[in-house]
């Protein structure tokens, strides 16, 4: 089953089902790709927990050793931007990334979640562009001005429930159309299920609260305007556009 | 004005005033020390935005030089605890500090919000324990097992409207009745406008959003069983107790 979050026509939030392009809610039909619904994020994260390097060939490329246990850090609800958005970077900054990720987003609230009932709480799958202010990033001991900016976590457009998403997807990034990262979840350093069970040693997770899995090899700069797509093989295809200032 | 953030007898939720002890609501009142109420966190933030090193003090104590900007990191909502809980640190770790914090309560949605305009977006101050498990800390990139642990952000119980609290209001935590830290709010490195000015240029504060704005000399270890408590001085007393497993 795939669901897609949006304010209908008359400004009521619906999570409707998405079929052949469709959105379905009640008696409603809305095409996606039509402007007469506002798409919203696919759930309403209390927070967003990131994985950095947990694709070894994108460990390499940032010149990284592959961590002995997941490298966490933190997206804040304001750094959320929907399907369909512009979003803005923090002003004069030299280098602004896209970085594409597999989302996953929690079913229930838990904690002290072992390994083999990880995929029990996993409600389903999205993507996720990891937007990344490096020239901060690379000066702050925290990635706060470096990760966690306004619009710094483009997120959706579907959430597809796990039997939709196989064990191998691609998880892709495009820039005005050219391909620049296709990883696969197969990749990951650590498994959804070892994540899991790390951040839940830690940490309660939410209801709608999301992982971002980790970004594979070919991150780099976006300009001004650039249309980026982030798209996770079994999941579809999240587009927005970048305003550097 | 001191508001308190409580759940009523009957379950329901109330901000009430508080005046020698006593929390007002409607036609009824409770004291503060009674087991009659259940006392809440005095706002709902969607995230604590934490400041590193903001006590030149502390950052001579931690071996670290005085940061040329704030030193910023998170802690997202899974972190708070109210007035007279019992937290429980994570498991088999060597060092659970204190950190006793003055904290900003933020009143309405701002961002890019100048310096001289700064406290019209305050709320009021409230108590902070910065509670923080060094073994990860030490460890980590970004600060999420050493300082974004369910219970990691003992917070309240009184929101004191800003003339409530002077200017060189003295910062305090006391372990077991013994006082540990004994800082003044001016001492602060970057000040609270300089915060609010430095935070609001990349990320949206909503309503609820609350600053720790770092913590004086004097940090140190706690034991499982001990009693803490972080006085602000013109705001009131935070108490909590803690587990050690």
């Amino acid at each position: 089953m795939k669901y897609v979050r949006f304010r209908d026509p008359a400004g009521a939030t619906r999570r409707g089902t998405l079929e052949g392009g469709q959105v379905h809610f009640a008696n409603e039909s809305y095409d996606l790709a039509d402007e007469e619904i506002d798409v919203l994020p696919p759930c309403e994260p209390s927070k967003i927990v990131c994985i950095g390097r947990n694709y070894a060939d994108h460990a390499a490329e940032m010149d990284n050793d592959v961590p002995d246990r997941p490298l966490l850090f933190l997206k804040p609800p304001n750094t959320l931007a929907s399907h369909g958005d512009t979003i803005t970077a923090p002003a004069g900054k030299d280098r602004i990334d896209y970085e594409a990720e597999l989302g996953v987003v929690i079913g229930e609230q838990c904690r002290h979640v072992p390994e083999a009932k990880a995929m029990d709480v996993v409600e389903g799958f999205t993507c996720v562009n990891d937007v990344s202010n490096r020239d901060d990033q690379r000066q702050e001991q925290n990635w706060i001005r470096g990760k966690a900016f306004d619009g710094a976590a483009p997120i959706g457009p579907v959430l597809a429930t796990p039997e939709e998403v196989p064990a191998d997807a691609t998880v892709e990034s495009r820039v005005n159309g050219e391909t620049k990262q296709q990883g696969s979840r197969s990749q990951l350093i650590f498994s959804i299920p070892e994540l899991i069970a790390e951040i839940t040693t830690y940490l309660t997770l939410e209801p709608g609260d999301v992982i971002a899995t980790g970004t594979p090899e070919g991150v780099g700069p976006l300009e001004d305007g650039d249309e980026v797509e982030i798209e996770v093989e079994g999941v579809g295809t999240l587009s927005h556009s970048v305003r550097i200032p």
